[in-house]
């Protein structure tokens, strides 16, 4: 089984209240791909300028991610991306955005790409991410992630290109937003007639909720006493999820739940530090245990005798 | 098993979009009763003036509730408040406020209420809340909510006051502020360390989260299409929640999850409509229905073969 990611490969430079780094590896197809990596086959696909290098290339081979469709655009600058933290992580205050060769990314995806059994379009502009879809009619299962600003800028395209996937993630604010319902129940059921059959609805420190057709599953975050550093959290999660679901052979109810949990373990432990700095150095028995903690976090005692 | 709750007896007039009422039985203490009265004996304490009759009597005999310690103050109204909810149901706002005989309220518990097993202060001023704490020194288990407004105008006392009781019940804004930590888990411990074995925090849309020395539990809140109401969902919740461990001998970490569960089960039926419409009619049956419907909605499927 494989899997396919399109999406930023960047520079970050953060800020929390517990350091900062000036320049790591980031971006979207970067947290994405680590987290798929301990499931599955990973072929990651983005843009880089001659900014990058050995090292960044070492982070991703080093947890075995295909990085053949990795386009280098010769004198360009990877995308930059700056933000700070304050107390509540929830939010990141952006200071800078560089979008450098990532403004101009036109992705084509090789023969290998196209035939990933899973594909998925981290949060880029929608007609971009259409296109993707377009290269790959075969793909088993599609997953897709926005962002708020493409609800503003482009509802039209976005709504077109989420007709044509099977998991759409968002946060609750852009269900709600998307729909235009405050009940999110509501919102993720209008998502779902718009054409995928299953939603995540991503809720930060509280976790995430899973809406299928016939059934409903919510898992709390893992509770952590420090979080470092949140950026890549949503990524890490779908890539935890979708590189778990490629691993399988079906997406049932209980396959579903467990991609839930695997993509709630890799978020985690993506906060845990740093940029790409827990993942890159995870262990597959590191991934299970604190799958077996959720198990018993969440457990619950039957009616009472 | 017994359980004496203190706290206010109100009318309340509210709109939301869903209609309004103008003034219907309200009160933190009562829809505590209403909820905890499924699973044991109720007795609650509280002030009402002589527009308080015998339709408002009506509702809580009609669920087996102990009135005897209702103070009816001759000449005085009954605690009034007024607000309206927005399309995000998150947040109350309030209008009006006339404390009416509650502004004078000083409980004086009868021997019955004072030798309940189980004790539950509601939100009312700290040096209160103490007051009634001091006259119940047998009781097995005290539980406590309480408010940013006191957090903010009497934090000394109300620090006091919580080094008394077992189990606090705060939601996760008034957790940070009351313990001036961001993170939720710190909250909870540094709240532990005040005296409470356990802590609740009323996460709203997201459920709840249980923290104890050991261990650590959160459950969704029950996804509802139509949020008609959410006045008193906090109370019921904590009288689901004690009125279960009050009928219980132990409060085992088991016993806790189910008094989690039946707490936000309670909850979710007051939502449903306005004010105590739904728990007023609510049936054993329907909730354990509910309860199992819980359990399907948060199981978690092990670790994959």
């Amino acid at each position: 089984m494989s899997l396919t990611v399109v999406g930023s490969i960047a520079f970050d430079a953060v800020k929390s209240p517990f350091g900062e780094r000036e320049k790591m590896l980031g971006g979207a197809a970067v947290h994405f791909s680590l987290a798929a990596s301990f499931f599955t086959d990973v072929r990651v696909v983005g843009p880089v300028g001659d900014d990058f290098g050995d090292d960044e290339y070492g982070v991703l081979h080093g947890r075995g991610v295909n990085t053949d469709d990795i386009e280098h655009v010769e004198g360009g600058d990877t995308f930059f991306w700056k933000a700070h933290y304050e107390f509540d992580m929830n939010t990141a205050h952006t200071e800078d955005t560089q979008l450098g060769v990532f403004g101009e990314f036109e992705p084509k995806l090789s023969e290998a790409s196209r035939s990933s059994d899973v594909l998925f379009l981290a949060n880029i502009q929608p007609d971009v991410q259409r296109g993707v879809l377009d290269q790959c009619p075969d793909a088993r299962l599609c997953g897709l992630d926005s962002m708020n600003l493409w609800i503003d800028t482009a509802r039209e395209s976005l709504v077109r290109t989420i007709a044509g996937v099977d998991l759409l993630f968002l946060n609750d604010a852009e269900l709600r937003m998307l729909t235009e319902q405050p009940n999110l129940v509501k919102a993720a059921r209008a998502v779902m007639e718009m054409g995928p059959s299953t939603v995540v609805a991503k809720q930060g420190e509280y976790g995430a909720a899973l809406f299928t057709k016939d059934g409903f599953f919510a898992l709390p975050a893992y509770p952590l006493e420090t979080v470092i550093d949140p950026t890549g959290a949503g990524d890490s999660f779908a890539g935890g999820f979708l590189g778990y679901l490629a691993s399988r052979n079906e997406t049932s109810d209980e396959e579903l739940r467990r991609a839930m949990t695997y993509g709630s373990t890799l978020a985690s432990f993506n906060v845990e530090e740093f940029g790409t700095e827990r993942v890159g150095r995870l262990s597959r028995g590191e991934i299970d245990e604190r799958y077996s903690e959720f198990e018993r976090m969440t457990a619950l005692a039957g009616l009472p005798a």
